[in-house]
């Protein structure tokens, strides 16, 4: 599509040809059918199109800002997310018991998807109060589901999530915002919190009545102190206003001015300026981490859709842009014939390679849904956590590196705010920063995944990887398949050193790792593509130009990206001190 | 230092100990010693620091804009720009006899840099006034050379280059703007221009008391047809205000609002809506591209000097915020001690990799820059050539890269404007486009500088190369030497298979030979400093730290970065259709 759009045949394609969606819900005796699947595809499409890709540019250039303690938000996003509220679009994820659709995580994702490409922060406020009422849902009381999590449901009421504070990020052992038991009521137990929390998205807006913030806070014990670590941390439900329509003692301290993905707000919050914010502990005191833990993998997945939408709608316009643009000519025809740019090399080059990234992205986020949905089967669900710090990583990082390419095939035209590519590129770069760090991720995935999972997980991996290598064969992508087969020979024998290591190196270089890691993971996952594409001849010319684009970029993933791996890989095993051993001052 | 300027110690170690400038000056009985290039780089120093520096932010947040057809920049620009006229600094690197400073390249192009890490836009308006002078001085008449040269080496009026038009922009053959011969005056042949220039960096501002443009046009043969490509292109030098103090015949026709390198307008100009602009010719006609190219190469030095000098600075703002800012624990002590970050082995390879760009790329363009001055050295001259591409490419693309690094080591704080590295990450995105894309400079090395050139220029460079690896091997450097020589034999092989291809394929993967070139390089350059870093022990703790981290560095380029230039090399050897192949459909 003209607006890079995603489109309806490349999430067909994913979703019915490679993922086998009908066959899933069929088993699961859904009652959700294909055609329900097209019609709610459909509407996320409409909405995307006429409510949140109008206002992508104004949305950049008039930011949120803070009038009397209330931050206020474009009128172009208020009313974008009031059509979202309308259609229900809030509720597709979850169950009818909620109040849901009822939707698979697969689709309720996928619609995400086409609404992110459309614009990425203002769906952003979707996913966090998707994500809050998920969690409320999963650990709070009857009544907290009740009070806080349907509003959100249905779209009446946001949400947030507070975790960090200005001088805890990455390390949130070290919050300090406290919270004091007051009393109990019909709502559970109620505390007083006072402390600070930064980097809140959504943390204050004036699109929902009410706004309802989950907050990582520390009970002192019976001695009043705090306990130290992660152990010490509790979650607490904060409402914006209280049931008697009394605003709660939270203060918005300050916005963010951000580089990009601005129209959503970002926010440093202070709670309990006064008399303490009221906050209903969820579950158990002290379970707070490992609560928000569960929430934070599904928004590490949706981090990754969010990287992968935007890069697709990159590599779109640039695939538009190159067809259109004539410049230059055949260097070795050497005629007088001006050329679309897209004919040149470097640019196919560029092409390919946003697409591979793209594509790949969109593919194991998807994937990556299916593993959720398929919460049954004890292999998925290993699969799904070994998985998750790639899902969040490689659409982020390689995704801004299609989003970089877009830019380099404009020239000079993408490096202006005439253009969206270069607005795209900005809001790309927040995605390897937030919801945990690349260097978070790498060491989630080596220290935790791998070591601490004695490789467990990786088994499975192998088992699903070796079973597309043995159907790849079979069908004219040997050499590809022998490729990889090789590669995962390799990344057993890494990780075997890896395991088995007792040197404070090993986890030094695990930024490499789950680079390499990343690319064999996206490299299996476009063979798998290109089987399914390869076995599906079609008469009509584009429809089979469509699998032949398919076929190519996993050909190209292979011929130029995947030799990465074994790489970073081999650099890994050697366990080399050449970053640890560098001392502070030789800086 | 603090603000991330460049430090005297990086120059001094490069321009002294390592390229040895003071034995250059003496073998050429150079009046200029230590002491005067010390006076000179210090008060470049002081003016980046005291009249740069400090609109850094506000030049990208008040874009220049357009008022009745004049273009009106910041205030602070033409402030700095005033001190830096009063100073004489556009004369630096002209002879005296043009009544310059007589400055070496090497030591000019020094000052540039600390001026281009405070602010990399507003110096922007001095490259472009000192390409355009020194053209003219090369190519103009004697009275030209009076009348538009002089008037830009003392400051008083700035220049621009205009080749790129809006259908013209990599492809200058096409380009339209149309010359008519009107008279021979004193000034030489007087034309008339018609024709839209785009992308003109400073084309227009209130900032100097004229502009003369040097303007790419095709003068008609005497059947009135304009020749085709490149050969009928020929340069004018076209002021904004006559002699008589009228205005010349060029519009604005609008400003490009840029992503990032704001302070620097950037205009379309229309040249010729009423009777046609007079313009100068320079030289003969149709040498017009000719001349442009010898400018363009020192223009291509200048990206990379500018794409150095922000990587730089995000470099430096990196490590001082990695050093303050307290976040974790060391993940094997597992003590209570919160550590600063710069101690966890990720950051630490985040500010390694961004310093082996930044300070890579700065030595890359100080070689160039020394092989500029050698100017009587055949050798040197061939391989300035062949090198031009790289000096552009790899400050760019990598140097880019440190800026990405910057902002992550920063973690959400570098996503905001409070801090600068977002803008650093924005002005340098610029780099790989403008002055020939990196696909253009991969063409011009594997095509015209390696092909064309049947590796005359690459065995100049391999002799260095070697004599590099020679004095590695006497002093603990042996086992990178030998790396370095393998990975040499390979660069020839490979280079012997593309010269003595006739394949379509050969230049189709030429942008992975750039940069698999481009790191071999930057490689050899850091073993080079390497050596003189380990010769050069020092007792002082502070100096002995400074020379170790540029051990450190050099040995994390070639383990961590090198490697890639094999895996590029042995993919461009194949001359792999992965990407020729595939159709326009297939997108």
């Amino acid at each position: 599509m003209k607006n890079g759009l995603i489109e309806q045949a490349d999430l067909n394609f994913l979703i019915y040809d490679w993922l086998n969606i009908e066959d899933f819900l069929i088993k699961n005796n859904s009652e959700i059918d294909r055609e329900t699947i097209d019609a709610f595809l459909d509407l996320s499409h409409k909405l995307a199109r006429d409510h949140f890709l109008p206002h992508f540019k104004k949305s950049d250039q008039i930011e949120p800002y803070l009038e009397d303690g209330q931050v206020r938000v474009l009128k172009e996003i208020a009313q974008a997310l009031k059509r979202y509220t309308e259609l229900g679009m809030f509720s597709a994820g979850f169950s009818e018991s909620l109040g849901g659709m009822g939707f698979p995580s697969t689709i309720a994702n996928a619609a995400y998807t086409i609404l992110a490409t459309a614009n990425g922060s203002t769906i952003g406020y979707s996913l966090l109060t998707v994500a809050n009422a998920r969690l409320i849902s999963k650990f709070g009381s009857e009544e907290q589901i009740k009070q806080f999590a349907l509003p959100q449901i249905n779209g009446k009421w946001f949400g947030t999530m507070c975790l960090s504070e200005p001088q805890a990020g990455s390390g949130l052992g070290d919050i300090k915002t406290k919270a004091t038991f007051e009393e109990k009521d019909e709502l559970g137990d109620c505390y007083r919190l006072k402390g600070n929390k930064m980097w809140i998205s959504g943390g204050d807006q004036d699109i929902s009545e009410n706004i309802i913030h989950l907050v990582l806070a520390k009970a002192p014990n019976k001695d009043g102190i705090l306990t130290a670590g992660t152990a010490g941390i509790s979650l607490f439900i904060v409402p914006k206003f209280l049931r008697d329509g009394r605003k709660n003692d939270v203060t918005v301290a300050g916005l963010n001015h951000k580089m990009g993905n601005r129209g959503i707000s970002n926010c440093l919050l202070n709670f309990g300026e006064g008399e303490g914010a009221k906050g209903w502990l969820v579950g158990e005191l002290g379970h707070g981490l490992r609560q928000m833990f569960m929430m934070m993998n599904e928004a590490r997945i949706g981090v990754g859709f969010g990287g992968a939408a935007v890069a697709y709608r990159g590599h779109k316009l640039a695939v538009n842009y190159a067809k259109e643009r004539l410049q230059g000519r055949d260097i070795y025809k050497r005629d007088d014939k001006v050329i679309p740019i897209i004919e040149h090399s470097d640019v196919k080059r560029m092409l390919l390679a946003s697409k591979s990234y793209a594509e790949g992205s969109l593919a194991l986020c998807l994937y990556c849904s299916k593993l959720v949905d398929e919460v049954n089967n004890v292999d998925s669900q290993k699969l799904l956590s070994l998985l998750t710090p790639v899902a969040k990583t490689f659409p982020a990082e390689f995704g801004l590196l299609a989003n970089d390419l877009a830019i380099q095939v404009h020239g000079g035209y993408g490096y202006t705010r005439d253009f969206d590519v270069e607005q795209l590129y900005r809001d790309n770069r927040l995605n390897p920063i937030h919801e945990g760090t690349t260097g978070i991720q790498s060491l989630d995935l080596l220290g935790r995944k791998i070591i601490g999972d004695s490789g467990e997980s990786l088994k499975i991996f192998t088992k699903r990887v070796l079973k597309t290598c043995d159907q790849a064969i079979q069908i004219n992508l040997k050499s590809d398949a022998s490729y990889l087969l090789e590669v995962m020979k390799n990344l057993e024998r890494v990780c075997d050193i890896l395991i088995n290591s007792k040197d404070n190196n090993t986890l030094a270089n695990s930024s490499a790792f789950l680079t390499g890691f990343g690319h064999i993971v996206v490299g299996w996952l476009w063979l798998d593509m290109a089987i399914v594409a390869l076995s599906q001849k079609d008469e009509d010319q584009y429809v089979q130009s469509f699998l032949n684009g398919k076929i190519a970029t996993s050909r190209y993933f292979f011929e130029c990206e995947l030799p990465k791996a074994d790489m970073l890989l081999n650099f890994v095993a050697k366990k080399s001190d050449v970053v640890s051993s560098v001392k502070t001052e030789f800086f």
